[in-house]
């Protein structure tokens, strides 16, 4: 980053539901309400993020990063990726390579972003592929958990690197020392689960990380584990699992509340209650999923995040960068080599 | 089963948290509140069951199966297998094998019971390991799930195996004619996933099971597919998941609702909605999960599961008995090895 500590993030002007607005409103609530010293740019085309900017009076304040084009949502990454090399991902991935921004936060395609950043910003030294995490809600607040799709079949050594990612990561940007790691399994027994499982173990046990050994499923939310590493497949299915049974829960305690006087009166008594509830379940108050392993910061934020979901993928970034993720991790992946031998 | 439609429930006495009292309350509650026809017993030692059964009223009504010994939840399945050839579930297993009995219900140690029910009734043909499998609730009322544990590497043979026990047992036990089947994937496209799962896809394509194509995370909660089919990792994971997410909702709402005095009223007045929404998020609503695969119907009940739970698992049992769920899963198998070649 630069030598003045002020991170430098860069915004993708367009992917997600509601771009550009949603990613210039979570803009203007930072610069208003945080003390933040970060400086921001916003990259796209310019013909669209001119008028945005000077609506909301931050035409001074942001820099625009031009870009030709843009990724649709709906276009194939691997197609994307080839195709669309003036993109405003790619021309973002390539100004934080180059050292012109230290951080990019996007709401686009999350196949076309991770793609893109790993053949632009590469891996860092022993990181054989990035990986895509994400804070889920838990008793302690929450619980770090990658990797959730990036990596669909990932060796020992995979998991491994996820490990010191994620340990790194909550280091950098949550301030938590020594966060305990714990590998998902069926069981908390040692000789459970896959082969490649039972081969991990023995190494993290063996690290200097802070390894609790085995986690369940049902330890995701508890308070007794603070990053759980797992290979894509099965993390992308717990992720969608975690959304299926909050809103099936949500849906079925509205339907209930609206099915007779008595409930309903007592959800008008209770809607706060509710409402900090559903709040504390959001995915936007979890927003802002790191993709990790890269020789850059980049995050990603849910394509469907509400201005304050953004805002918080942006406040993300901003820690990663302030809190040296990358030197951090590269240190831990040196410390780990040494120990796993 | 037994020639004049009479279903032969054995259920082991022992097992569980609260064996045998739960079994024959459970027992007690279909006795007295349903139209049942089936036949019971209870196996286990005679000193324990005969003064249950007795105070209870049902010593006549209720066959005592008598076993040497019982597995308790703390020894290693492995052992307990071969060590404790005179436990009620090595009896019970034998009883069914032999005829004497058409089902066994246990709420006792699922390894133990998966490992002893494989060992002495072996699997139906084209089977070559049983399955675990659940109701978990959806917006549908319920969706199948397997495997939930027993299998923690699945090839694709094991996979379309699944799914032919899945579909089977949803018409047997819940009487849907044209269950839709699904297998969870990380994306609904053609081409997601691991190799396994890209090689399964076109097999159930090919057959002639109702199959809906991938399903991911959230599909398991929808209207939209009856039975989900995955390996027993990730199975085990999505389960224990669920579990922790309804947990940690249902305990954030409650803090919620006794922080204030309004919202404390609102609990009061909206009580019976909550209560439904618990209930109808019970895993005891949905107990009975069915062992699959296996010459002969075995039941697990939940070890933590109450009277009325562990009633639910009997009636699993009994619609199994009663809708021929063994020879419909060996015709099933049939035209799968026609379709599949």
């Amino acid at each position: 980053m630069s030598d003045n500590m002020t991170a430098r993030i860069l915004l993708d002007g367009h992917g997600g539901d509601g771009a550009p607005d949603v990613v210039l409103d979570a803009l203007q609530q930072i610069l208003t309400s945080s003390s933040t010293k970060a400086k921001f740019g916003v990259c796209g085309l310019e013909e669209v993020l001119t008028p945005a900017l000077e609506s909301r009076g931050l035409l001074d304040q942001v820099e625009i990063v031009p870009s030709a084009e843009f990724i649709e949502m709906t276009d194939a990454p691997a197609i994307a990726v080839r195709r669309k090399k003036q993109s405003s991902i790619h021309v973002g991935a390539r100004a934080v390579r180059d050292g012109d921004w230290d951080a990019m936060v996007s709401a686009g395609n999350t196949g076309a972003l991770m793609a893109i950043s790993k053949l632009i910003l590469k891996t860092l030294p022993g990181i054989d592929r990035p990986a895509l995490a994400s804070m889920v809600p838990a008793r302690d607040g929450g619980t770090f958990f990658l990797d959730i799709g990036a990596n669909v079949d990932c060796s020992s050594d995979h998991l491994v690197q996820l490990a010191v990612m994620g340990s790194c990561y909550l280091q950098a940007a949550e301030g938590i020392e020594n966060p305990r790691v714990g590998l998902l399994n069926i069981g908390t027994e040692d000789g459970k689960g896959t082969d490649v499982i039972k081969a991990t173990a023995p190494r993290l046990q063996a690290s200097n990380l802070n390894f609790i050994g085995n986690v369940e499923g049902t330890d995701i939310f508890s308070d007794r584990v603070d990053v759980i590493v797992c290979d894509g497949f099965v993390g992308n299915v717990a992720l969608k699992t975690m959304e299926g049974v909050a809103s099936l829960i949500l849906d079925t305690l509205k339907q209930e509340l609206t099915s007779s006087i008595t409930a309903k009166a007592g959800a008008l008594l209770s809607r706060k209650a509710l409402k900090r509830v559903k709040t504390a379940l959001s995915p936007s108050e979890h927003n802002g999923a790191p993709l990790l392993g890269l020789n850059g910061i980049v995050v990603k934020s849910h394509g469907g995040a509400d201005a304050h979901g953004y805002a918080c993928a942006i406040e993300v970034a901003i820690r990663e960068v302030e809190a040296g993720l990358i030197e951090r991790t590269v240190e831990a992946m040196n410390t780990m080599a040494e120990s796993d031998t």
